[in-house]
Parts: C-alpha cells; sequence; structure tokens
C-alpha cells in the first residue's frame, strides 16, 4: 500500500469510525458471542501473498464487531468510563503518523517537551501544588504513563530505593535483602488490585488498611496498623491513597493521612485514576485537598477527560526520586545535551523504554474542548449520575450502598445477595444495557457507571425503566418459588 | 466536534499524515531546536474556550514538526528501526475508533481472541516450535506487550515466583525475604539494560555474563558463572539470552545455553527484540534454533515487522506460569465466562490493567503484507546492509567491527576512540543522516542501522559517500593539528 491508496483507504476508515461513534446506539452493547468464536471464522496462519484493503475492510463488520463490547455506546454503564473523542482519535493519528519512539530527549525534542508542557496545562487545570509542576527548573514534573497500574508501580519503586538507601546509611549493617524483607506498603482495603499487584512485582508485604463506613482510609486506622509494625520491627514506607475508589468511588482523608506519612518518612502516592478528572471543576477541587502532603500524584484523563487509551497523568514533586530509581546509561542512549539539566529523558520516568507521542492527545484536546467543554462534559456526567441517584430512591424496593459523589452509583435491591446476583444475570443477559458488579463489604452490589461521551438523561431513564422491570419480573419469580418451596 | 467535523478534519489529516510521509526525504532528518524550543511557543495554560481544529492544525507545522527526529526518513540510520506501514496506521485508527479496554475476554470478546490468533499466525511465520502456541487448547501462547522491556520483566517475575515457591517447598525454613536475597538473574555483557532494569525492579541480583570475540554468549561462560554462584549458596533462577544485540546485532549460543539452562532448573528468556522479524525468512530462521529450550521468547514487530509502535510480541510454553506469578481477581472484574478454561484474560499477562486492540495492527499488516511481502522488506533491508559494509570494507581508512549479520553494520575509523568520537559528531552535526554510537569493549564505534521502510541503495551510498568526505576532512584537520603540535 501506497500513500495513495492510503489516502484513499484511509478517508474510507474515517468515514467508518464517524459511522460507528455515530450509530453506536444501535449496536447490541455486549456481544453475543461465546468464548471461542472468532478462530473458526479465519484462516489458520498468514497469507502469502497480500490481501487488498477491501477484503480486510469487509472483515471488520463480519468477524470483529460481532464480538466487541461497545464501551461507548450509551447503554453501557459498566466499569469506568474509557475516554473517547473526535479531537483526540485526530492526535493520535498523528501520533501514528510522525511514529518517533520518544525515550530520550534527542529520540524526539517535540514529543518530550509537549509532554512536559502539557502535564504543567493539566495539572494547573487541577490546581496541583506548584512542586508538581515542571515549569522552567522546577524538581518535580509530570510524565504520561500507560496506566495507572504502572503509575502506582513506579512511584512504589522509586519509594523503596529511596527507604532502602536511607536505612542502609543508618544501619550499614542490614543487606539489601534484610531490609527489602522488612518493608511494608500500605493501601485501603478498598484500593484497586494494581496496589497489591505493584508491591508483588516489586518483592515487598503490602498490608490493606480498614476503611470505615463510608470506605474511606482514616489517620486514624493508617496510624494503628503503623505503630502495630513499626513495633514489630517491619520498615513503612509507602502508602497509596486512593481517590474514588473502584468499588463505590470513597476517598481517603487526605488531610489526616498526609501529615502521618510526612511525619513517618512514608511516601504518599495518590492513585485518583478516575476520580481525578472532575478536580477540574472548581467544586470539585476540595476533595484534592492534602495533595500538598503527597509525593507522587496519578489520574487516568484517559477515563473521564476525553483523551483515548492510553493517556495516565502521573506527576512527582521531586524527579530525582524517579530516576534515581533506574538510571541506566548505555552509550547508544547518551545524546549531547545529555546534561544540560534542561533535557528530560522520560524513560528514566516509567518501566518501558520506548513511548510514544501521545502528548498530542492532551494537546488537541484541552485546546479544542478548552477548560469550560471538558467542565461540561464531567459536569453532565455527574447530573446523571443523580438523576439515577433519585431514580432508585424513590423506588422503595432498593437502596443506595455508597454516597454518589461522581458519576458512580451503587445500589442493590433491598434483599439477599443471591438475589441481587440474578437481577445482575438478568440485566446483563438482556443485553439492552451492561453493568458489573463489586463487593462491599458483605454486599454484592450493582455499580451503575455513568460512560459514555454521548450518554443522556433519556439513557438513563430507559436504563431504569428496564432495570426496574426486571427487578419486578424477578421479584414475582422469586416469590413464586418461595411460595412452591413454602408448599413443598 | 462532533462526527460531521471529524469526517472533514479526519481526511485533511490523512492527507497530512500521506504528505508527510511521501515526503518526508525533503526534511532535515535532526531537528535544530535547542533544548526548552518548545515552551515559549505556545501558552503557559490550556484556554477556556475552544480552539477551532484549524488553528490546531495550522500549530503543528508550526510549532511540533521543527522538533521533530525524523525516524521515517531514509536518512535516519540511528538506534534500531520503528516499524512503520500504512496498513498499520489504517489498523491503529480503527483501534481508537472502537476504543474498548480488552483486560478480559468479556470487556471485549474480539480484542482478546484476535490478539490470540495472530500471536498463532505470527508464531508459526517464524516456526515456533508448537508448544509455544495457543492453537485449540495449548497450555502455551502469545501475548502482545508494549516493549521488550515489559515482557523481559513479566518473565522474569514469573520466573522468581516460581523458583521461590519451588525453593520453598525443599526448605519450607526459609523466608521469601531469605530466597529473594540469594537469587541471581544473568544476561550477556552486551545485553540491553532493560534486563538490568527488569532486575532492579524485581529486587534481585543480576550478573553480567562474558561474552566471546563475536560478543556472543557461549555456555561454558555461562557454565561457569553458575558453579561459582551456587558453590556460594546463591540461587540462579533466570537467563535472558539475546537474539541480535543492541550495540552489534551478536548472537548469545542458544544450542550451547538452553540445555544448561534446562538442566539447571533456569528459566530462559529469548530477546529478540530487533533480529525476531528476520526469523520469517527461511534463510535466517538457523538463528532462533535452540528456542526450543527456552520458556519465553519476544521479539518486537514494531521494530522491523512494519507493525507501528506499540506491538511487542510475547510467547510463552507454560501460560500458567505467567498467570500464576500475579493472579488477582477483584469481582469488578469476574465475568461469566471466568472459569470456562477457552478464556484468556489478558491481564494476567502483563503489567498495566488496561490495554488497546493492538492486534488489529497485526491483522491489518499481515493480511495487506502477506508473508512474501514482509519477506522482501527484510530482506531489502539486509541487502543494503551488506551494500554498506562492502562500501566501509573497500575504504581502507575504516573497519568493520562486528558481523553483518542482519541490517546493523558497526564501523570505525581505523584509530583513536577520540577520532571516532569526532567523525560521529561531525556527521551528528551536519544532519544530513543521523547515527549513534555504541562501545564494542574499548572501542567507540558507530552503528549504521538500515530503519526507512523507504530506504533505498541510493540513500546508502549518498550516506556513505557523506561519511566517506567528512572523514576526509576530519582527518586533513587532524593531522594538520598534529603537525602543529609537532612543531611546537
Amino acid at each position: 500500500m501506497d500513500a495513495a491508496e492510503f489516502r484513499k483507504s484511509g478517508k474510507q476508515m474515517v468515514d467508518y469510525i464517524a459511522d460507528y461513534l455515530e450509530k453506536i446506539d444501535k449496536r447490541q452493547v455486549f456481544p453475543d458471542v461465546e468464548p471461542g468464536y472468532l478462530r473458526p471464522l479465519i484462516p489458520d496462519c498468514a497469507p502469502q501473498d497480500p490481501e487488498s484493503f477491501d477484503d480486510v475492510f469487509k472483515d471488520i463488520e463480519k468477524i470483529i464487531m460481532p464480538g466487541v463490547t461497545h464501551w461507548h455506546s450509551p447503554y453501557f454503564f459498566a466499569y469506568f468510563p474509557a475516554a473517547s473523542s473526535f479531537p483526540a482519535l485526530l492526535a493520535d493519528m498523528l501520533c501514528g503518523g510522525i511514529g518517533c519512539v520518544g525515550f530520550s530527549w534527542a529520540a524526539s525534542p517535540a514529543c518530550t517537551e509537549l509532554e512536559t508542557v502539557m502535564m504543567d496545562w493539566l495539572g494547573k487545570m487541577i490546581n496541583l501544588p506548584e512542586e508538581f509542576l515542571a515549569g522552567k527548573d522546577g524538581q518535580g514534573g509530570g510524565v504520561i504513563q500507560g496506566s495507572a497500574s504502572e503509575a502506582t508501580l513506579i512511584s512504589l519503586l522509586a519509594a523503596r530505593t529511596k527507604t532502602i538507601r536511607l536505612v542502609q546509611s543508618e544501619k550499614p549493617e542490614l543487606t539489601e535483602a534484610d531490609i527489602m524483607g522488612r518493608l511494608v506498603a500500605y493501601a485501603s482495603d478498598q484500593a484497586h488490585s494494581s496496589v497489591e499487584r505493584a508491591a508483588l512485582i516489586a518483592g515487598v508485604k503490602i498490608k490493606n488498611v480498614s476503611s470505615d463506613d463510608k470506605f474511606s482510609v482514616r489517620g486514624s486506622a493508617l496510624k494503628k496498623v503503623l505503630d502495630e509494625d513499626k513495633a514489630s520491627g517491619l520498615i513503612p514506607f509507602f502508602f497509596c491513597a486512593t481517590l474514588g475508589t473502584t468499588p463505590s468511588c470513597s476517598f481517603d482523608k487526605l488531610l489526616e493521612l498526609g501529615p502521618i506519612c510526612n511525619k513517618e518518612n512514608i511516601w504518599m502516592h495518590i492513585d485518583a485514576a478516575y476520580a481525578g478528572s472532575a478536580f477540574i471543576c472548581p467544586e470539585f477541587r476540595h476533595l484534592l485537598n492534602g495533595v500538598e502532603f503527597a509525593d507522587s500524584f496519578n489520574f487516568n484523563p484517559h477515563k473521564w477527560l476525553l483523551v483515548n487509551f492510553d493517556c495516565s497523568a502521573m506527576w512527582v514533586k521531586k524527579r530525582s526520586d524517579l530516576i534515581g530509581a533506574f538510571k541506566l546509561e548505555p552509550l547508544y542512549l547518551q545524546h549531547h545535551h545529555h546534561e544540560s539539566g534542561l533535557v528530560t529523558d522520560y524513560r528514566h520516568w516509567q518501566i518501558p523504554l520506548g513511548r510514544r507521542f501521545r502528548s498530542l492527545k492532551l494537546w488537541f484536546v484541552l485546546r479544542m474542548y478548552g477548560v469550560r467543554g471538558l467542565q461540561e462534559h464531567i459536569r453532565k456526567h455527574i447530573r446523571l449520575s443523580h438523576q439515577f441517584e433519585d431514580l432508585v430512591l424513590q423506588d422503595e424496593r432498593f437502596e443506595i450502598c455508597a454516597e454518589v459523589v461522581l458519576g458512580l452509583v451503587c445500589f442493590r435491591l433491598k434483599g439477599s445477595n443471591e438475589l441481587n446476583k440474578e437481577l445482575l444475570k438478568s440485566i446483563n443477559e438482556a443485553k439492552k444495557i451492561h453493568l458489573v458488579p463489586c463487593h462491599l463489604r458483605e454486599k454484592f452490589v450493582l455499580r451503575f457507571a455513568i460512560c459514555s461521551r454521548v450518554v443522556e438523561s433519556t439513557h438513563v431513564e430507559f436504563a431504569w425503566q428496564h432495570i426496574s422491570q426486571l427487578a419486578t419480573d424477578l421479584l414475582k419469580a422469586w416469590e413464586q418459588n418461595h411460595h412452591q418451596q413454602h408448599q413443598q
């Protein structure tokens, strides 16, 4: 395929994507396929000779689409949103076209520099303390990671290195293995599984800190476990606070936790993967209060800020902590400006070496929506979640299971977990909308997350009517069953 | 921006990318900018109100392009190739348009299943042993990682978990920390820095194994260090063999190393990041002989197989080893088909949770080039590297520093490292072509890597004439200096 053919097929693809997104509400949100559906539909091995674009293009509807879960459907209320917008798609096309690999400043200066400046823009939008910004000669700065998991891992690794060095300077008789065996990381019992995974990767212990009845970690709960662990000779070194937990969008109490971490020399990382985007609205910024105590902070514009996956925004107060954890400098990666101090080599800030020109997506989205456009998007979602909450509250058969702060509603039928599992099953088998569950303590709970860029009040209304009807049917069948069992 | 505007601006972007790539040889391969060039060119913060696509579009040439290193220019001979092709760009557009996040089977069945099947296609293209393929009920299988660094890290972590469990089952008195402190990973002294980094992340020791005079690790070298380490109570657990090292594209001797690793119960991972693509040509497949001894194997189609970054292909013989290293199952990620055995949840195979629909790129590229088209691409590059090698060999002032096997030529002026540093400096300051150096033992060496999809014999010829002329100028100046110093 040459440039001329690409002009033609590229435009065909642009129209296909526009059609797909424009009419996505007409597609069934969750696919009908069973595991293993795809293999029989395509050959066993790659063709020896080239096929035409038309052949491949036809197979998109035939082979791919029947197996796609449509994350951007206005009937998709599962997980958390995956961001998607036209400006981000345009930027990603450009990113692919340029196709540079920006692991160092010299490997493509624009790729590095736009990222530094965009992370400053974004940091200012959520009013991050100045220490987190790169500015002209700041010690902090931002970086685009692929995912919140990587941001958590990188910050935990930086904390591990920093602590090992500190302990060794105080107690030179201890080996690295001795210290590693005593390090403990902490996170809420509501924290995302990626935090536990980061500790597993780093080879250190991790402990859950109990959350309170609003699913928030309080200072007292952290202090209790720290005191116990220190008394038994362990070395607490890392706490991951969550703003907007995955199960219920609860918020750890930064203003209580931050001072404890600072006093105890514990690295505080804040994972605000979903909730972070809301902080661009002044009325939600208070949820971030206490970030001034943190060492690192992360949220995912690729969740809720209309920047397509992947774009996870991470900031640190001291870039030297990240870089110091890893810096390795083979000759083929050194360059002339290497020691200048004005240059950022982002490969020292992340797990992989290679990196795409992802800041283009931020640049396009922030400019083509403007701060106000993005605030509107966030506010619409939060308005819709409260609409759903109100509908649930008006129905006595149901209960709300956690405070609705942003775009997530946790709800259930009053009654057993079995009943609620049945309800979710009937919802997802009907495939008119798509939800996933969570556990809150012992309760099996349904999560209703406002996800799509194009979801409107009517879709929420439809979803509720549908759920409500399925509940009626279910309760009737349930009662009949119960009645029959009683008679037997 | 709505779908209608996207149709318009998307097509404009397609033309821009086609223009960019069609005329990339007219652009200076390496930019003129100094560090910090970009910040003064754009505002301090994001705009409050939306800007138009036209405003943003104009800034691409004004702000971005002056700072881009043009990786796809036929005058780019640095690092290793970054793949780029029109079919891959089309597939990436579609990937963005669908915008699903495929962390589990249910999150988008097509995303998971196409990946499994494409990895089988690709595995068959390089004639991987059947054990590495997923097939219908295989224990192995392939996964697309973001980078070779991640593949190395994941395999090292799987090996770490496996070894800790094994040692603990034999010696229950040992704690995990005790064992961690005694684990040792190994790689060639020529291995990529990401291997050392993986060990740093995992918190285990890593040792270099000395390579021979052809920069290859031999069985005897590995055996020597293993024997020493075992005698001193350490636990060897992981060896990363490299096929196609970054400095000189040398090959570790798999047929000697594999049996040792198998006998000693050491996980052998093969990193063939660059070289792997060449194994689709039967005449180069012998370089992969010995892969049958490996536990995991990785190469980067995003380097040399015309699939745009990121697409790093990794296979394992036992998927349970990868999954067992991490598996964590919160409720919101469980799904109906969870336990069926037919379902792959790729999030257990990788560091991040989220993942894009990257297998579309493989599907488009393999079909639209066909195996023969991709073989032609590889063979052209290798022909061109030998062309350059011949030119160097015809000039008595120069020497070839390592066997030219694939698309990389390591060469230098006979003489001091200082002289060669000066030569590289004059090449890169002239900015007609772009190269990076390496060290081979004590020698400072220039790396000439065939990179661009559109590089032809004339570009190689030009590059050599240019280097040769710069060498003439440099040697003259050098001699004059020497003469003057002699006279003083």
